[in-house]
Order: C-alpha cells, then structure tokens, then sequence
C-alpha cells in the first residue's frame, strides 16, 4: 500500500525541493532527487539505493510502477500539484525517486583494462557541459570521468539531465587537481593537458598506453599544476578567427582520437 | 555628432526589441541586432554592412568607438534604461549594432580549395548547439557550414552569442535538403551522412577528398534523402549505455578525424 501526499504545505514535500535546489542540503542529507523513468533506470542499473519513489498515476500508472516495486523504496503518491511542485523538466513522466549519492572518491575506481582510457575536467561550471562530458565518456566507455576541483556536485538536477542519467552507469570520481595528478602518477597513467605551452598537436601522440585527457575551462584553461605534471601538453590545432571551441566538442575530438589509435577495442 | 535616445518609449527602440525577439522582423526588415564589440568586429570582417551603431557612454566610451566610427554607421547615443532594453547579455558591453543580414544560400558559397571540407547540419533547433556547430567548423577552417531544412535565422541572438561571432566570418548558407543534396552532386562533393542504416565506422573512410559531414538532430537523426544520397553513410561506435552523444560533440570528432587524414593543412 502506498502513501499519499497532496498537500505543497507537507514538510517532507518542502525538504524535497530543497534536496533538488541546494547542493548543501544534497550534502548534508547524503541523498538526492532523480526525476524520469530512464534516468532511475540508469541510477538502479549504476548501483544506486532508492529510498523512495514518489508517483503521479495520471501520469506514470500503477502498472508502469512494477519495474520499481522490487526495491526496497517507500512509494507515495503525489497531487498533481505536489507532483509539479517537484518536477523541473518541461515534459514530464510523473516519477520521481530519492537516492543515497556515492562518495565518488579516487579510491573507488576500479580499472579492469591494462591501459585504461580516463577524461579529467577541471572546474567545469556548466551543468549542461558536464553532461556532454559524461555523454561523452560513456559514448567512449571510458573507463573514468574524474572532476578536478569541482564547482558543483555530481547530482545537481540539470547534470542529470543533460547527461541523460549516465552520470550514474559511468565511474565517475571527484577530487582535487593535486589529488588526481597524485592517483595518476601512482597507477603510472600517462597525462596529456590540452594547455597551449610546452605543447604539440594532439593526433602526433601515443594514446594506446594508460592514458588521461584533461581538459580545462574555456575562460581560464587548465592550472599551472596540470602543466607541470602532465607526460605532454597537447593541443587541438585550430585555423579559423575565433581560436576556440566548446569544451565538450575538444573533449571528444580528443577521446575518439585515442578511440581511433585503439581500434575501438 | 550623434543622436541621443532616453526613452523608453521611442519607436525606434520598440522596434530594435522586436528585431531582437522576433525571426519575421528580421526576415521582413533584412536587418538583424549585433550585441558586443567583439561579435561587431567580426560583424565588419565578414563583410556585414552596419546601419547603425547605439551605444551607452558609461560602458562604452567615446574613444573605443573610434574603432567603428570610419563606417557609414549613424551612432546614436542611448541612455542606461534604454541599453538594458535592448540588451540580452548578463555581462554587456554597452554597444549595439544593427546590421544587413546576407541572403546565405548555397550559391554564394565560394571554394578556394580543390578538397573543399563542408559541415552539414539538418534542422538543428537548439541555438546553442548551432553556434558550438559553427566554433567547431571555424577552428577546423571548415569552407562552409551549411544549415539544411532551417528552423531558424542565423541572426537568432543566441546563435550570434554562442557561436562567438564566428556566424559572420565563416562561410554559411541555408536551404533545403534536397537543393543541398543537388548542390553536392554538382560540385562533386562526397556525402558522409551519420546515420544508422548501412553504415562504416567513420575512421574506415577517406576524407581527404572534397567531402560533407552531415549530421542531424539527436532527437530524429537524418531525413531518408541523405541515406539514399550518400557518398557512404557513417557511424561514430558507440560503447556505453544511452547510446546518444550531443551533435556538436559528434560533428566534432567527424570534422577532425578528416582534418588529421589532411595533416591539418
């Protein structure tokens, strides 16, 4: 049997839009919203614990309902009220979920390859950037997405959204630069930096080895450390008048590069 | 001397709002709104013609205008409420231009290379990915990029905004699939459209001769006159769990996997 809540005024109601809006109260609790029947989907499919499930049955039925009630997540229903109170899509499905967040430390990544494949963004600002990030390392099934010096957590709503749900089925990892360059050169991964100094063009390079690709923001491009550190600063050879390119774009153009060098194995 | 407007209400300001906001007050009046000095300047360099140049003495001084005062350009002098009316930026720059939009179609288009390289797009809809489209067709010197079955003007705010102005100095056209597809052929252009049905892995293929890139919308993909159409259509493998990657990242890794088959030159 499940619960109902039809009330905006419910205080569990009012906490849930907190969980969706703050970063802290998603710290503080240690779970978060997922809205979207793929997208809870992906987050089961990633090892994710539901601890609840929250349904608009005009909206997502009782029947549709049975691929989550083998979880040991409460069920409510909602008002439709309720339900839009919650929901930030535009086209919505009338699901809703609460999951515990991961740690997303370092020491939880597990490599199964000998030269694994890893793309690092250093302090990434933008939601929808980091979901063609994650898009894009799960398009490569690369075997990490690492976030260095994060600017917002991993479960913000639109990350999401924009990573439509694969930021739970792909490794994902956070940390400090200082930290990442550390756990590279411990598992001896080779570094390329996309960084202009020092650097040479990014398809004369060897990528079947371990590698990771770093790449920085548009505004400020990657750190001193990453410059220090890395086997060699590559960069993406560019002809045209305004000498710069989506972060995601360059990320992929060099990811498939080492694709490509690997023969998509 | 020029002009000074501080009403709210002058018409001419309730136009430049519409011009701003609207395709059909682009298209009726085939002039368009360019905000910031950089997307003007390039505005100039790619040969737009500007009838007018407005701008807000306190964020734009006197002296940078020196930079556009050789024009023909009328200046008019805007007080503060007025330059927040009109502009749509969160950081501005306090200058406006208006400009003649240029017709775009395809045989405007001039190839000054024997392999010419021509980036398709079909019927995107999001401004954003139409200018990440247009950075990644600059940075690899693309000869054009041209947009198939259009949804929108080129001269869309957010496109000029996104594409970092790049919209004026690359080479752009506009028309319908079937005239592009006819255009191709006559100028004996390979076509790798990326599509499912019948399809290479895109690094098996060669691309140093003159080829187009075509790709289409995330949503429904490419229309069946570029399947049937095709030189050889192509697929980006994919190895993850959602099976979908943002078209600009897509585009991306195409056009540079054919500029390193050219050695980038």
């Amino acid at each position: 049997m499940s619960k109902k809540i039809t009330s905006l005024q419910n205080v569990y109601i009012k906490n849930l839009v907190q969980l969706r809006d703050k970063s802290r109260e998603r710290r503080k609790t240690g779970t978060f919203l997922i809205e979207g029947e793929r997208e809870l989907s992906l987050a089961i499919k990633g090892g994710y614990e539901l601890e609840t499930i929250l349904f608009y049955p005009e909206l997502f039925s009782k029947e549709q309902l049975i691929n989550f009630t083998n979880l040991q997540a409460n069920v409510i229903e909602v008002s439709k009220e309720v339900y839009q109170k919650l929901a930030y899509r535009e086209t919505t499905e009338g699901i809703l979920g609460v999951a515990k967040s991961k740690e997303n430390t370092l020491t939880d990544l597990v490599f199964n390859t000998k030269n694994p494949l890893v793309l690092i963004a250093e302090a990434p600002e933008k939601p929808g950037n980091i979901g063609a990030l994650l898009r894009t390392a799960d398009a490569a099934n690369a075997d990490a997405f690492i976030i260095a010096n994060p600017k917002t957590d991993l479960y913000n709503p639109n990350i999401i959204r924009s990573s439509v749900g694969c930021v739970f089925t792909n490794q994902v990892a956070a940390g400090s630069t200082k930290e990442i360059i550390s756990f590279l050169k411990a598992k001896n991964i080779n570094i390329y930096s996309a960084i202009l100094q020092e650097s040479v063009e990014y398809h004369t390079q060897d990528f079947t080895k371990p590698t990771a690709i770093v790449v920085g923001t548009e505004a400020t491009g990657l750190g001193e450390d990453w410059r220090v550190n890395s086997t060699q600063n590559i960069i993406i050879p560019m002809q045209g008048e305004i000498d710069s390119m989506n972060v995601s774009v360059a990320a992929g153009i060099l990811i498939f590069e080492a694709k490509r060098q690997r023969a998509f194995e």
